[in-house]
């Protein structure tokens, strides 16, 4: 098979330790993040005139895919969950991870690049990818060309809804000790609260009592869903960090 | 070396043989070219859907790179032609061909999907991409997160000007005898003159007598440029091609 070999330039280093709770896009969320540049692509030289760019894409791989290595028979369908999860649809008409070159496409804003010793960074805001994610490039966002502002684009016309976000009173008081003894602040409870407000769970699940859990950060959040409205009842630091 | 190996889906089929005239970023002129999928992927089914979108990208692979094979060190500035050719600039802030994982990232209008035989032709308009050019993924444009309308692109933030197509008297005969042949058509000749107006010259060079030469679709078109107006001077059957 004809197939071409990229380099890693990059990893991001971002509060999404796990799938569950990823935004379906980029840009819903106000979330800062980092890319910790690979060796030798740390170095500054490489990005002179790069904050003339008020965004970035950021070219990266699928990484975390079940069954990649192992799916060698190709699958010209998936159910995204744009749709519920029940309807079928060709996979060059979906951004779904499950594709041929397993490559995502997102525009972040783009804050700074740090060289703190041999480390270099980017930091932007509103990624929506996996920590750890290999990126395979980044390239400036060109106004006049990559912005149609009269795209069509069908069954992803329109921005997801938002829930309303509230916290038990267990929760609350949790979240508030936390502040407290600050290890966490106003900015992680914001980024939280955007994220939940996008509601992680799968497509089609319809029961109030079920309590949801999603890593975010160093935080184990539980939550549950009822019609519009998130309710967190929980916050429990993660064990499987050290 | 880490690194990701990503299969080749299809192979641009366009009028641009040879880098040279070809516009510097997607969508600057209206020229219709199909990609032809490679199996398995020229499947039907892996597009169902893909007609509600009225724009994708293409993610492809600059693959006519000079000494592409050869580079193994990391060159962590370029010099943009927008600049020049004489400023130089860190890599990640350009969309140059000469980068660490040589990918393009083009915005193209969807025009069709179509099956003929087992070959499977994606029609699109305003690409930007050698004849050939290997795919290696097709995503919808996704509106509310793609298009970021008020994005700053510092140099490259307005589109290149365009000059004025004259024709000379010699090459106009030739191109109303090609014209009466059915050698060439309207749209041809509206496509040639949008190439042109770009003005396919490297940067700075200023000789008003100097014939430069370009392969577009099945001619040599040869011209002159003095100041903002380019002028064809003739146009050759390109031999190269049976």
């Amino acid at each position: 098979m004809n197939s071409v070999t990229l380099p890693i330039v990059g990893h991001m280093c971002s509060p999404f330790r796990e799938k569950f709770g990823i935004p379906r896009q980029p840009n819903l969320v106000n979330i800062e993040s980092y890319i910790e540049m690979v060796e030798p692509y740390n170095d500054l030289l490489a990005f002179e005139g790069i904050e003339q760019f008020s965004h970035l894409w950021l070219i990266w791989q699928f990484h975390d895919n079940k069954n990649q290595e192992t799916a060698t028979k190709f699958r010209p369908q998936v159910r995204p969950p744009r749709l519920g999860g029940n309807e079928k649809i060709g996979v060059f008409a979906t951004r779904s991870m499950y594709r041929p070159a397993p490559i995502g496409l997102s525009v972040v804003r783009l804050n700074k690049v740090e060289k703190v010793g041999k480390s270099l960074r980017v930091y932007v805001t509103g990624s929506d990818l996996l920590n750890g994610t290999p990126i395979l490039d980044i390239k400036p966002y060109i106004q006049y060309s990559d912005a149609i502002v009269d795209a069509q684009s069908g069954y992803a016309q329109a921005e997801p809804e938002r829930k309303s976000v509230l916290w038990s009173e267990n929760a609350l008081s949790t979240q508030q000790s936390l502040f407290k003894n600050k290890e966490i602040n106003a900015q992680y409870l914001d980024e939280l609260e955007q994220v939940l407000s996008l509601d992680p769970r799968p497509a089609y699940q319809e029961d109030p009592e079920r309590v949801y859990k999603m890593k975010f950060s160093n935080f184990d959040i539980h939550f549950k869903v009822n019609g519009n409205v998130i309710t967190v009842v929980d916050m429990v630091k993660d064990t499987s960090l050290v």
